[in-house]
């Protein structure tokens, strides 16, 4: 029996807690200072908000300020918080981490210098953290086709844990493994990382289909543009492989789970696809954004990263100018607000004359 | 100004009239014995009553014994069949080719013999065709997601034209590309005629994820299993790769429209997902087949395919008996009626333990 903090009461982090405690593991489930609510209603009721379901009694929940109390004797600590919150996250965990804990982050998004260099969220949460801690601690992270409410629903679901010690790894996913929840390991933590954070921006694109065929149609339709979005997926599926490659992950990673099977299902719903139906439909992204009540968005967080990393290193001549034309026109349309105009032709290495 | 035959006048082909008749071609749409009602409709009245659509006024309609009169000076021939009537249109095809003229297939599908060597459509299209012509025709196929009904709201669509001869698929490409039908090239015929029938046969399996929600849940729910159907998309990406690998295709190609973009759309829907659903469900196949008026379902057909010879290339020692665990468990479900027991832990080359 292992002992695992979740620093982080969101939907995902909390849904986490099903597949450890089946299997019998000690969980100390801890709000941010956003997540009061919740972990009062857990706390009072045992049901999780937004979760819209009954936690595991064993779960324990403690609200910010017992952070430290919560990890005594902790083995393994579970980032929870999304993108946003990844820094702060490092902030709290850097005066309580100690040598031999494992970290485990969910968050998908990316971080970019003004050099175009990008960075991988890991590297974020444990930049805090004192030398001498960050390089005795072991950093993973959970890629994959995961969508925290059928987790914790029990559905079956197949996802990656990845980081550079296969040990830990190895550890992580018996501590997690269930006969629903499966998981397979990778040490390609900069692809896996890279797939996650790409293949929301992506999906947003997806969404832009079924709202620019309501625009053209003029009117709220349920009809599809599925030709249109199946085009926008294998261009992502390519434009994710050059993605890895030009970051320095492995060229398999794209093509599994952590990349064509985690941007499946994103793509067939969720927020980044309903800011990109109303991109599609003529909204800019500001207004669009404001329709939907400013809404965490990952996939645009990252578009807006990815974008200008890419023009500055088409500026540094690392890339040609017609590499990534669907990431770069996403970041036209949702950073710039510039019109949607779909740049088919630039397609798969160009559509030929 | 080029002369296009289609045979057969189901809604993929008689779609494909609509880029034509934009490009200025003259177009004769020749119906099969099953087209009668659709050639009698589109000659009284101009609509396709199964794209429930006008076709544009310019093309020419044809019943089946005119198919000689429609191939005076053609110097392209659609075959618009499906996979159940290749055979059949090659017969209909050998005593009119002439030496020089092209030939496009649509069909998606795949044959074997008992030895499990498989052979792609495009085959068994040319087979009835007298040799000394055989040679002397260009064949080739178009593959890469496109429903037939967006083709023919000139919805954007982006396909690949494929077959040996560059020169070819560069003309046809030629023919048929608009601003909003989009075509690429691939001379890997063999690996694009696997993703073609491979796809349908995952898509069908996807669909299983949501009719064993709803077994599950003792109801029918909008509820949806996400995380399934994404774990067999990427499970789906990893075995089409082997499958193209294993039959002399080339890597590329499933890695983007004919492969991915193509199984992306059909996962979406249509009566493969269909079947799939009710099998998921508790259905057998003979009484889901039965139960949607048993149509063609070209995903089962192709599983009847590849699971026999993936089976007989295991007894020869070609494959290990490890690969392929979800085509296999198809085949168990599709061709001999035994339970749905998803093999999880097989996938991805194995859970680890």
């Amino acid at each position: 029996m292992s002992t695992i903090v979740i620093l982080g009461a969101g939907v995902m982090g909390s849904a986490l807690a099903v597949p450890l405690v089946d299997n019998g593991h000690e969980v100390r489930l801890v709000g941010t200072h956003l997540d009061r609510e919740i972990i009062e209603s857990i706390s009072s009721t045992g049901v999780h908000p937004t979760l819209e379901r009954e936690l595991p009694a064993a779960v324990r929940v403690y609200q910010l300020e017992e952070l430290e109390a919560a990890f005594a004797d902790a083995e393994i600590v579970l980032s929870g918080v999304n993108s946003y919150g990844v820094r702060w996250a490092g902030e709290q965990l850097a005066p309580l981490l100690e040598p031999g804990q494992i970290v485990l982050a969910i968050a998908k998004g990316v971080d970019a210098d003004a050099d175009g260099n990008v960075r991988i969220l890991p590297e974020v949460l444990a930049e805090p953290v004192p030398a001498d801690v960050r390089t005795r601690v072991q950093w993973a992270a959970i890629v994959g086709p995961s969508i925290a409410g059928e987790v914790a629903a029990r559905r079956e679901s197949c996802v990656v844990f990845t980081g550079p010690d296969q040990d830990t790894l190895d550890r992580l996913a018996a501590t997690f493994r269930t006969d629903w929840y499966h998981v397979w390991t990778s040490t390609d933590l900069v692809g896996a990382e890279i797939c996650a954070a790409a293949k929301n921006c992506y999906a947003l694109g997806v969404g832009l289909a079924e709202g620019e065929l309501e625009r053209r149609l003029q009117a709220a339709s349920r009809d599809r543009a599925h030709n249109y979005e199946a085009a926008l997926f294998a261009q992502a599926t390519a434009e994710m492989r050059e993605l890895v490659a030009l970051l320095g992950g492995r060229p398999e990673t794209p093509l599994w789970l952590p990349g064509v099977g985690d941007m499946y299902v994103t793509s067939t719903g969720g927020r980044n696809v309903r800011v990109g139906r109303l991109l599609g439909a003529g909204l800019a992204f500001t207004e669009a954004s404001a329709r939907l009540g400013d809404p965490t968005l990952e996939g645009a967080a990252a578009i807006k990263v990815f974008g200008p990393a890419l023009a500055r290193l088409t500026e540094r001549g690392v890339i040609a100018e017609s590499a990534f034309p669907l990431m770069r026109h996403l970041y036209e349309v949702v950073g710039l607000e510039q019109p949607l105009a779909m740049p088919w032709s630039r397609f798969f290495g160009g559509e030929p004359a």
